[in-house]
């Protein structure tokens, strides 16, 4: 991830501010085109081959939605950047993925910067942008790549389901975030089920470097997810203010929905941050006690062994006169108090709790 | 709990917002309904076996208070929701016991969804969750389960203990909060005494692995509540600024008053968190003083022997020619010197303090 | 204390709110009543038995100053409230001694709840629940039991030192509250004495187990102290705002005067938690340092030791032929090797500064 | 950098406010004025022998962009600042180097402060500072030495790229401190690469020290940009606020994509801070992973030789009466006995995992 | 300076607010008075010997500045403050010298508490207390004892130098107060200073002792100049904003460049800060390798010695039937195999990277 930025830097560097250069890595994406055209009446799904067959969503009165996937196709996002009005800057963010989440109001539209969040194949979390184009009648939306998220949203509008239909533009815009922030839960759980996972093998089943290196890519996670959700706090109380009129008051209550899910997914990651502290000091707490150990038994065995071996050492030096050596039972004499030394150590050990 | 979680994310994923699912685990709850009609005249209390018993209640003059238990029930909810034109949202929300406690306004009635906080027989911190539907003359309240935490507010209403019979709807409101957050002080209470009775066997009854489990334990419970409460305070607090018109000016000293004992708790769970860290940290000295103590018998032992050992190991050897092994009293002046060197020793360990 | 309050949430869990329950531990405390009733001109004290007595200071023009000891009593305690239009909660607060500082504007009175803050005998940190009502031409103070606190007041009433006599009751709660803040500094002024103390023997005087447990001991009752003083300046700034009309303007600096003191109190507090972190900090660091010290007499006696007691070992064996034990002159070389050895590792460890 | 800070008090110390000393190290820097003054129509690039020759684009309706590098001629600074009216505060700040950035709105110009970011040839990070004048229809800028950084700028003018000759001087200046900021992509971007690398050698690539000198090193280098980045933040909001008139409401908008950008580049020191204290954290574990592994080996190898020496020294004892001494097959026996000690302590050291 | 704060508590408690009471312990400091009145035309400079001949600058048209040394001259002080018509509260704190900095708004004055900081010949921190009355015309300063913190005010009043003779008393004051915090600068270098030293002697020059007392010293001055600093930020933007109209328009823009100063420094404490805190965690470190080191060193030496010992001890024993003894090569075979034996241990530790 930080090379990608940092091939992205590279790229912009010089440019004037405004230049649309696309920055992610999937160069070689297909430009996907499809449209939905709905009012309560009727439902109108196409796929479009050329990006001037959306022009004319801009002036229909039913609620249009237009899902474009390849940002590196930067002429056709141009071409309906030009088409829609929308604002250099807009077109420059929409195609510049490394993007922190973010809402601007512009005058003719409301531009909407998120991070759909997923785990892939290895496990990894990876982050990928959409961004959306709020208008009077339409939603433009923006990804990286095909994928399946907006699919629910696709079956309401086709089958009708639930109000989508009925209402606006804006309750559109709605059913789309909520896709997406609806993902952030499945990762919120896997993450939660990758920390439980640590905590029941903390103690026993893996290695310590395995440990080490696992809390580490857990708090990386948490750091990435974190810069995706957060943002997206002040983005939803922006649109919940309703400065500009794009929203309609009866829709600001879905919007309060989704700011109630985004604080309970912060607050999870919060949660998680705070449990993966506390495993880091249980594992450094084990740490030390298993060096504790260690040191016990060293101890015992060096406090007992190495006293009865001076003891050994003393009757096998060499001197013409040691009258010890000749009396009949000194051996077993030695042997009593080496047996008597060793016992009252242990108990001595045993009393301090060492074992 | 992360697990009960994580299966209602998964049940809700791709339903449209707004759908009623019951996500909590107690799908085999009775329904039980349970009404209290009253002024200060007269007081009409009932338990009903069908959810339309309850529909007139919207229309009289007197207080009512619907008490409704058994989530699973989504039928009953839906149909009550509708007659008293609860919003979607507030519908899905009440079934939804992953939700954190918030309260949202609407212009014909106030929702607020709490959490009850206690110690199972487990002894592990469960919360479940609680929502009230504040409407002009009645107070609709939803549990998961049947319990006892309201059994004062129907003591009061029925013998008419107190104010209650003769305030309005907003006052039966904040009685039913006040019963709910009175238990939040056992919990506290509880978890004090756990605190105490950890610090109590620092240092002597638990084993070291008991001592870090515990503290992780009470550190995670300690995340639980202050996750279950804090959102109280806002809550309070925007019933406090009386936004909409549904609770009086004279009973809004009442609410201050709960928001009084919510800061109490909040500052409580803020100090045993600290108490907690303290605990740790004298943990972690006790562990690195006990191993000091150990390397330092350690040290002293091998310290004093190990050169007696030399000594011996000295006389000890076959060289033909040793001249002190044929001095009559060598073995007795080895001693001597080996005897001043144990003192001498003893002596220096003595004066840094080692013992 | 947790204990205490325990019992007080035991007590009251399941009453109806604004029950007047006393909940602290001073039960057997007989009832003290003290009016002072002055103006410029004259002072009038008196001591009473009955609470009957005081009430008619309501309607006297003259400032007055009720003063009750004994919280137990909340039969008297009731009557006076029901006599002065007290709001029942007010009362409940008033003997519900576990409640934090706090300030409470009624139309007709404000009610504020302080701790006074003092070390008992045995040093431990006690806190005592101070409540004031301030009315119109009056105050009156509710104390747990009877102290010297209020001494200073009583003096310069009597004696009309100062301004006090000239002035409207306002004045009079400011010097009352300000008697009960100054008393903080002393409780400042021992901690602080403490801290320096336990920093004086942290090399040398005390044993680390009682370091550790004073640095504990000295954790709690700072965050008891915080706990009773922070809330302060949320109350004297609420005050000094004079939303209320019981404060006179030209009082408003003298409570500016009390503001800077808390929050001098408060900073202080906050700079004994740093120190107490950094106090616990050297105090680690002395452990480590201490088992380095350890570990280097240890390595260095036996990396010396255990190679010379291996070549002792060498020439100890019976094998029948090992030539060097057959030359003249071995036993001397040998103790010529190992006397070299013994000084270039006496050597290698000083230049290592071991020693 | 404190060492040159210092210089700089000293110097300053005692003389009267608004003295214009130059504090930075460069000091025998040539003086270099170029101009630039254009429309949409035409350009007029110049480079200037006297300060005195860029006095009459004060008047001129075409945007003028004055560009002054070399801080320590501080007669042609003050001269300018005479000729356009600047504050003697303004002029001091513009040579005084150890500033931090800030805005200061003057009635006839804006005043901000900068600071350039990026790393020199040996890897150190260092600042440099820039200010601009805003006023009605110029930009004055004025560096410490010339550079490159505002090479994309003078090419759009030069060539009309992008919107550049068509907007007002506001534009111009978004288009400087853009240039500015786009730097600190590379740093942040070095910065990460470091911590990146850091990281793959934790466990292996470099020595004990290197590492602790490393993170100290980059801690440090976080403190530095971050005092030169965050107070762009609050800068650019004010200029946002656009409480003065020198920013057209056009502008506006691509001062936010500014102010998105230091945001982000925020985020990441944050997340980089985050970062290092967990490669800390995850080097300390490996410390004592480390120390645990060594006194593993030790513990084992004592625990097993130890008794095993001292059974060898009873046989090497010289009493004239050990009766095992002449058992045909002892020596034998005790080597079974010897060997079977060693190995069921292997055994219990494998089922304790110690190796 | 705990001891003196404590003392003065002990003073001051029992006295009735507003009572004027010296608590600093320059008891035995002369009273010095001097005056400076001056216009753009004049300067007349005097020194008094009593207070009253500085009565008459109450009245005049021109500039007045008063500047008082000795604080235990409680009667001088309380004569000028009435004569001022001084509120008793602020007679009270220009003699309290264990006040906090503050800022005052009365009707007819100004009253400002600063912090004079500067190392003394022991190198430790002192505060002294500095404060001033802001009036129409006049700037009474305070300080507790004679110092040349003002000369460089003395002298631009005397030689005219700078703007300061054309401007009003706001403007005095403001030179005054810059002639304290310009010192601020040099206790923030040396601090700096100590900083850099300690960094560079972390590993080598002091012992484990002294860098630990050192780190504990800077910790507790950085508390103590953060506590005398921080206030300022308050108290500057207080007199920016300038809701008292002793400050005149074109005198903020001076009163911002301290604000700037202020935030500076109060920066750099932050930076010193977070720099003590990482050389506490590289000393750690450093502790925990020097232990790591000397482990290593102790358990190779005992690794390869202890089984070797065992060997020689094996072919010691006295056994009467060791057919090995009587082989012609073991000796030499024994030989090779312990050498053997050191240089596979000697491989295998190096492998292992322990030395």
């Amino acid at each position: 991830m930080l090379k990608k930025r940092t091939s992205h830097y590279k790229k912009k560097l010089g440019l004037s501010p405004g230049s649309i250069v696309y920055t992610g890595d999937k160069e070689t994406q297909g430009l996907f085109i499809e449209s939905f055209d709905y009012n309560s009446e009727f439902v109108d799904k196409k796929v479009h081959a050329n990006i001037e067959d959306v022009f004319h969503f801009k002036n229909t009165k039913s609620v249009s939605w237009i899902n474009i996937n390849g940002l590196n196709h930067v002429d056709a996002i141009e071409k309906i950047g030009n088409h829609y009005n929308l604002h250099p800057l807009t077109l420059e963010d929409i195609v510049n993925t490394s993007h922190r989440p973010k809402i601007d109001d512009y005058t003719n539209y409301v531009f909407i910067v998120l991070k759909m969040i997923y785990y892939d194949k290895d496990e990894q979390v990876v982050t990928e942008q959409v961004s959306f184009i709020l208008g009077d009648n339409y939603v433009i939306s923006f990804q990286e790549a095909e994928g399946d998220v907006f699919d629910t949203v696709r079956n309401r509008i086709s089958l009708a389901k639930g109000r989508i239909r009925t209402l606006g533009s804006d309750y559109l815009l709605y059913a789309l975030i909520d896709a997406v922030t609806d993902h952030y839960f499945i990762v919120i759980e896997t993450m939660g089920n990758k920390i439980e996972d640590l905590e029941d093998n903390l103690f026993t089943g893996y290695s310590q470097e395995e440990i080490s290196v696992q809390i580490q890519n857990l708090k990386r996670e948490i750091l990435k997810v974190r810069r995706a959700i957060f943002p997206l706090r002040e983005i939803i109380s922006r649109i919940e203010k309703n400065e500009n009129n794009f929203i309609q008051d009866k829709t600001i209550h879905y919007y309060r929905d989704i700011y109630d899910h985004v604080i309970q997914i912060s607050e999870n990651i919060e949660i998680y941050r705070e449990m993966i502290w506390g495993l880091m000091d249980m594992y450094m707490t084990t740490i030390s006690n298993k060096m504790n150990e260690v040191m016990k038994v060293l101890t015992v065995i060096s406090t007992i062994f190495i006293p009865l071996t001076f003891m050994a050492g003393i009757y096998g030096m060499n001197f013409d006169y040691i009258p010890e050596l000749h009396f009949r039972y000194s051996y077993f004499i030695l042997w009593a108090i080496m047996i008597a030394l060793f016992f009252s150590m242990l108990y001595y050990f045993k009393k301090k709790k060492w074992f």
